[in-house]
């Protein structure tokens, strides 16, 4: 049985909703945020602290784009992975690592030094130097995304989860109403996706049923 | 025939280390840094303006983590990659983007607002937050390299090159003092191989030829 340990809207999301577009069943953990401040015995769990945390036997894994590449590849029937002999490879390989270093680290330092420091530490410098760099990388999708539903192979796979999340980070923030048109229509196709209404659905549930607040907290692993 | 566009000691060193262990032919585009600031023309080559930018075929990549992956995959008798039937495979793809994610975006926020930022846009909190955050995640990484020689498998893999890059990074900042001794030894390994070598001299070299500075230059892709 796969668990899968998260907070409400963290980078812990990409692993849920891959679980749900597999449709495979899983445990879902849920954690306050940021869960090594709020519970201590976390680090036994993680010791990075970090969400996610996702256990499958043997094996343990913290970055969530990974773990995409990860069960989209355990679970080939569900066509989410593209194979290495697939043209597109290369493609899939680079959205998977560009959703997270390219487009979401720089939102949480926007997040960090916008609205998590305590006042005397936040920066409005840097907020507006990772907005701007978070939105000048993203208008490079523009092109691909006027020419093509998904971001790569011509079909969704896991690197729209990975890309998909940074989206959902952006629309938290308030920087989805500078999104550019083939984006802003790309991230509706991807809320409209009955796995991730699914996913939001079983994060709020698992928050309320094991008394974490379904409040977003979104700056992790 | 694979193309690299690189500046010296940026991201796009690891591609470069990669390609040099895997002993296949290459060739490299040096550029000065900021690539997209020192030649606007490079937006054509990449976009996003950033290193590195990899051409192999129609196959186009600026993940560097990714590329990575996806060289030691298509050169698989070199033993770089991890199958996914491995039982390492979920460490293997871990760590390739726990080393750029996780080890090697906090000490680009170091470097900005520590170095390449004008002195009125410096900032020393900043600075002191995100190696902080670096060094806390790195020693993550002790009992992992206290037990094996290498970060997964048991053996080199295009995962070590993903994390020594961000070791090499915070050579070239000076983090490297606060290294535990497991890190600091591992480090010491990656360095003495011959691919290594043999990688500083290639980018030293074509900088040279190419009338590019072969100072370090290490914000990027």
């Amino acid at each position: 049985m796969i668990t899968l340990h998260h907070c409400v809207s963290a980078r812990s999301f990409r692993p849920l909703w891959l679980l749900e577009e597999l449709g495979t069943p899983y445990e879902l953990v849920m954690h306050a945020f940021p869960p090594r401040v709020r519970d201590e015995s976390f680090l036994k769990i993680n010791p990075l602290g970090t969400v996610p945390a996702l256990f499958d036997g043997e094996v343990a894994m913290t970055e969530s784009a990974a773990i995409c590449q990860y069960l989209a590849g355990r679970y080939p029937e569900a066509g989410l992975a593209v194979g290495q002999d697939d043209p597109a490879y290369g493609d899939y390989l680079n959205f998977l690592h560009f959703g997270e270093a390219t487009l979401t680290f720089p939102q949480t330092l926007v997040l960090r030094y916008g609205r998590f420091e305590p006042e005397q530490r936040q920066s409005p410098q840097v907020v507006e130097d990772y907005s701007r760099w978070f939105l000048s990388r993203l208008r490079t999708l523009e092109p691909r995304l006027k020419r093509d539903a998904f971001i790569c192979a011509g079909r969704f796979t896991a690197a729209d989860v990975s890309v998909g999340y940074a989206l959902l980070l952006a629309s938290h923030i308030g920087l989805d109403e500078r999104f550019k048109p083939a984006v802003a229509d790309y991230w509706q196709r991807l809320q409209a996706r009955e796995a991730f209404a699914r996913a939001k659905s079983a994060e709020r549930e698992a928050a309320l049923a094991q008394g974490v607040s379904p409040k977003a907290s979104m700056e992790e692993g």
